[in-house]
């Protein structure tokens, strides 16, 4: 079987990699040509135009950073839609927003193609090691199809609805998530400035109903928890820049939906402040901010 | 051995209840007659002055509803400091401001009265199944002599540290919680606007990074989840008004401490706006506000 | 000189009886045929088709509620791009995105068409008195054609840049305007629950540096200014769904830009809250919300 | 005519040397020695015990930073309504807390002294220059009595209420100058984000219903206008750390009195984390960490 992979960068490069790993004969292509280069050394053909990275391939995936790009790459002229083999199903794995999702879904439909919008979460790391999650939109027939080559690059694959669904959940997630992270630096750094022990604090916590994932397993309180990025001065991780474009989604969402989200519009304002500062380290450096650092 | 009970009421009262069915001696004294009624059919004995209340007892215990209250009750002319034999143990498990806590603890050790602040999570319920989740701020050996009383009122004790200590994670965690219940509630009201169904959002959610206690253990969304506040219009459960006040709490000592806490202040103010309506209802009931109910 | 005006309703009706009155010719044009019929009888010619409104004309306003329309009308198939008179001069008086307005501004400039946005604050009352503000993005020679017409129709022009410039600062107006509209109602509140009689600290803060145009002008607390909507129980106005219009654009335009706009996005959501209930008040009505009720 | 003036630092030592500037005898005291030094030279009597500054005096003026303080100094032994004479007229000049403002007032009630608040804005170029302005709580009569030495001390003066009513004015006037100064702050840097210049923006808000005293007197955008802290790096005026301060009294008035204040929390939070980085540069700053510089 046959894939063309559009987007080989830091995320989709270890994603391709694992289904070359897995057998798939895989067709390159990236804007970037040293993105192409790297996966052609693991066993890809490398391709310079879209259209003849769409010769003869039985899967499309894509994993790019906006929803221009993908409007782009699926409608535009000498895009995928006109140049795919008949029928070919269509995974979108980037994160965008659900409207740009939906209207390349529905056009893909009109022209005979199954497609399903497949964002994941679990960064780099999840990536190269197989273990990210899939929160899918579409069809469930047009998931089984596409779930063989899902399980080579994750461990957990969640069904959310139609076609934008896979965005909206996880974008409803990510907004959850960086709520209580920074909720949860809150409460650490009021305790420790009215003399509490940021890890007895944790504990009472974490066995009580403040109890959520960041405060568990991330906990952003320095020498805390072990393992954690707050462990090794935030580096690595889920970079401030990616949660605050995630906001930025979560929010466009809203204001479309006319829905009330005031901690979720507070958290992108601060993400915005913070990433503005440390771009690249760890969501959970987010604590810096709250405590002046 | 006899325990003076001050504040036998709706959470008071059943605690005491569980101290006289283990076997405790008990005086009780109350500024409200119909609750110092009740508790003597359970047994106790009913007093109208605090120093009648204390003659001969072992423990004194409080629970009231403001920090100005315990310190008029311990302090003030004629108070527990005044009248309480040599050496009592003094346990408060009213959830109050950490100063006032501090203030009087330090009054106690002036006249050689061991202390710990003591506040409660459960809500009625905890109280009267004996469940409740005491976080104790004082010497670990007052806590030791204290644990035997605690043990028949509650299901968990929290050690957090010095005296307040137990006042000041009481409040973190309340902050903590009412800034993921509303998290909560404002994504899956975010996800249902657009197109999801709240039952699988709250599935993928609660097996990725936005699970957190108020989605897994207490679903806001009605319908969604069997035996909670939200499956019965919000009835029962811990208030509004409480979690207004807890929160009230929690800034004052933010504003003290010069700690930031945006999310924090957001939920005081949300919640403040929300229990003007719906006072006692169920903190969970605040999706209602979020959907413009 | 004629005139095709699309969008006759609650602010064009008004707007393009104006010209009339000032002695224009003018084809009208609205999807509502209510709306064709009454400007009909102030001296109007009525069209059902785009294309038929346009002969002949010299200029063409649009005054409708959305981008999304804007961009139909100007660009569709049918549209007026596709079917007005060589080079008449195009007025976009919709408060809509400013990425809209570029865009159909850009299109226009390549076939040969003078385009300005000129989005309106003064309401309706405004668009009947001909004493509207207009705030102009585009080239000041369109402008300089313009403006006769806008003349007789508004009191202020203000040229605030380019093309999409006239949108953008609208929502940076009307986003501040929110902001210490909700300000002033929270101090007034603040001060009247400890106290303060509301006309005492209204003139106190007026001369002082608390100073702003919903205390000066339009301010918010009942009884303390005549013929303002507090004085009437907040009917007419800028009602609160146009407001939170506004505020949606403004975060949109942040959103894009990663502007931080804690206040803006804050404003939103609490308009969004009460909107819900208090949808046609007017917007100074957000005290009720402030205060509860 | 004789007055003991208590506090003669930054603000208090040149509103102290008006009055002698004025004719008044100034009997001077402060914790710190140097600031008496430096009264002294101004032709103040000093002194360094609370008992020996009040003896022979007409009239006692107060100016200290925290309620903590004003508390020890009226109310304490050795305090000054244990050592004043009879019926002498007494005048608090700090900013505090409404609450502490009318214990000691009822206190000094009691013992026959008359007592106003007159909490003052200006900074220590209106306290030099003699234009503070002065926010007065307390009975009229003895505002009067007070009126000729604050005209020594400014050029305002505001009757608000009773007694810590001028306290309740000054801290509602700041919380919203703050709101209103962030508010500007956001929609110019949202504007210029989005193309516009911020002269042409600041004048047609200036001139519609986005203005404000800080847009309009202070304006915070560099560049702008002539003479205000932005146009010299933000250096003297009033700074972020004193704003903290009130912004934190206006939030403790508003959890006792269960306001609703979600701009003014939103603003004690901002002013938080901007002050941890820049405390003593100008309040109007806020631009900065709402821009990410």
């Amino acid at each position: 079987m046959k894939i063309a992979f559009f987007g080989v960068g830091n995320m989709g490069g270890p994603m391709a990699c694992n289904l070359l790993k897995a057998g798939y004969e895989l067709n390159a292509y990236d804007i970037n040509p040293e993105a192409v280069e790297a996966i052609i050394k693991d066993g890809a053909k490398g391709f310079h135009s879209v259209k003849d990275a769409l010769e003869g391939v039985d899967v499309v995936i894509t994993m790019v950073t906006q929803g221009k790009i993908v409007r782009e790459l699926y409608l535009g002229k000498n895009g995928i839609l006109e140049n795919a083999p008949e029928g070919v199903l269509l995974i979108d794995c980037s994160t965008i927003d659900a409207e740009s999702s939906k209207l390349v879904a529905n056009e893909a439909k009109k022209k005979g193609f199954p497609m399903i919008d497949a964002p994941v979460s679990g960064g780099t790391a999840g990536a190269a090691g197989g273990t990210l999650t899939f929160i899918v939109g579409g069809d469930s027939e047009n998931l089984d199809k596409a779930r063989p080559m899902l399980e080579q690059m994750g461990a957990n694959i969640f069904h959310a609805g139609g076609n934008g669904a896979g965005q909206v959940a996880k974008i409803c997630n990510n907004m959850l998530l960086a709520i209580h992270m920074i909720g949860t630096a809150e409460a650490l750094s009021l305790g420790v400035a009215n003399g509490l022990d940021p890890k007895v604090l944790s504990e009472i916590m974490g066995k009580s109903s403040g109890n959520n994932w960041s405060l568990e397993k991330y906990n952003p309180y320095p020498g805390v928890m072990e393992g954690v990025p707050a462990s090794r001065d935030f580096a690595g991780g889920f970079g401030n820049m990616l949660m605050a474009k995630d906001l930025g989604l979560s929010q466009e969402a809203a204001i479309k939906s006319k829905s009330v989200t005031p901690m979720g519009a507070m958290a992108l304002n601060l993400y915005n402040i913070h990433a503005k500062k440390f771009g690249n380290l760890d969501f959970s450096s987010i604590i810096r901010t709250i405590q002046g650092k």
